[in-house]
């Protein structure tokens, strides 16, 4: 298809297409003319994948570049691909934070962890440092339960991890990462509410004034 | 103390702060003179706060406002606070959102939401939306197990907001949304590499080559 009916069945206007293009986040079609390039069905797919990671995934055309070869280019070992994509995703952080406190924890938590990269605990440090700078203090006991929480989670998405071709592999880890992380943080803003609705009654859970 | 002192002692360049104060995300000094004023301990936490929000929170200034105003003058019954707190945080997302697949995921969990704020079904519509757009689509029962995981969290999380005041309960709740998002994904991650090196023991994880 040309590029006017694969903006139309993508619903991707021409001009972001070319710029996709232009980025390398998408592969250019099979030029039929100077002027002109055909596109097929992996152009459509792609554009998909595309609009996700940078829409609902929130990562920036940098981090999207990187995961996008980290596809098609997957590592050999799904292990090490795991600390790839993470690495990739890792944000920005600031130099100078301090491990000490994330080392702690997942120590405590008993949970492995790579010597060699203590950069995967720099969200975590980052995390917590942001609590500590806003005064809002979890106890350990509270730290403990979110990770036990979350290593349930993480269990089962590991266990699924297909293994019959790195290529697969990479796929559910990256997409794994970059789009479960909405709709955990939406499951979980939803269920608060319904929480709420319980432990408050709706209305009737005013609390004296301060 | 004078804008020199906040400044050392909170780490915040007095650029920043004087762009804070113009944002109205602090509260003005008490004026000592025509250009001078003096700040306290109620800036500096203040400060902390702001900087939370910002950085690892990842809020926009003008959410941060909103949610500073949420914190300095907080609804009167806690379910009305939940609700309203994560109104504000909401994410725009598209205006044509289909939320039919997210009401049928709550549904299925069994969980309360308020039919009147439906709008609060759209993070959830839109991770959903992103999935799908990506091809990435998990099966109804990997997403209740989502759904159940997260409710667990935020069950243990609700029964933890306190109550002896609106202020207190308004200010757990909010900072409670906005500093633990980081921390359970950066939970989430590390638990993945910990069940990797479970299952894929390491490097023996090699898969055949696709």
């Amino acid at each position: 298809m040309r590029m006017s009916e694969l903006s139309r069945t993508s619903g991707v206007a021409v001009a972001t297409i070319k710029y996709y293009l232009r980025e390398g986040l998408l592969h250019e079609g099979e030029r039929t003319s100077a002027t002109q390039a055909r596109y097929d069905q992996s152009h459509l797919a792609r554009l998909g994948l595309v609009r996700a990671l940078l829409g609902v995934g929130g990562l920036s055309i940098a981090a999207a570049r990187n995961v996008l070869a980290e596809l098609d280019h997957p590592a050999e070992s799904v292990h090490d691909l795991l600390g790839s994509v993470t690495h990739q995703l890792l944000p920005d952080t600031r130099e100078d934070l301090d491990l000490t406190a994330a080392k702690d924890l997942i120590t405590k938590l008993g949970w492995w962890f790579d010597p060699d990269h203590g950069e995967q605990l720099r969200p975590l440090a980052a995390a917590l440092a942001g609590m500590r700078s806003a005064g809002f203090d979890l106890s350990e006991r509270e730290l403990i339960d979110y990770g036990r929480a979350m290593h349930e989670v993480a269990v089962d998405e590991v266990a699924r991890v297909p293994t019959e071709s790195p290529a697969a592999a990479v796929r559910y880890v990256t997409l794994g990462i970059v789009l479960v992380e909405p709709l955990l943080l939406a499951l979980r803003r939803l269920a608060q509410v319904d929480a709420s609705a319980n432990r408050f009654d709706k209305g009737q859970g005013a609390v004296s004034s301060a």
